[in-house]
């Protein structure tokens, strides 16, 4: 199975602890970011492979653009997903 | 032949103009980005996608992370390179 885990304005530490507690239940987590926030995303996912799990690997990333609002106030927002899986299950 | 652009500070159409210009002379593009930057690349490959080259696609993104400065000041910061192709080198 895999967790999703959304990024957004708290400090990247905080989700960094969110994803290594992901990873202590899953093999494979998708990391999602919109706007401003996926600067945050790929912050996240380095610090999390430079100092916390080292057997992590970036399967895929994907990019696009979510709308957002009707009407007037519609607009385009880019979005990320960072597929990560574990290379070693038993660890 | 591949480009390089480097998306900085300025306004996401800047590098969009860079972007459509680079693809009229070469079918590859490599957009390179680092910290704050890196949601910018993002909205510049998406608007190009979406308003005015509908023929490019996202090859492959890789995302890693960069030391800056030294002794004391030495500091990552995370980058992104996100690889553009046209899908059809005629039009």
């Amino acid at each position: 199975m895999t967790e999703n885990i959304y990024i957004g304005s708290k400090p990247v530490l905080n989700y960094v602890t969110a994803l290594v507690t992901a990873f202590q239940r899953e093999p494979s987590v998708h990391v999602f970011a919109r706007g401003r926030a996926i600067s945050s995303a790929v912050d996240v996912v380095e610090v999390c492979k430079r100092s916390f799990l080292k057997n992590i690997h970036v399967d895929e990333i994907a990019i696009g653009t979510d709308q957002l609002g009707d009407g007037d106030d519609l607009r385009n927002v880019s979005t990320i997903k960072i597929t990560l899986r574990k290379t070693d299950y038993d660890s």
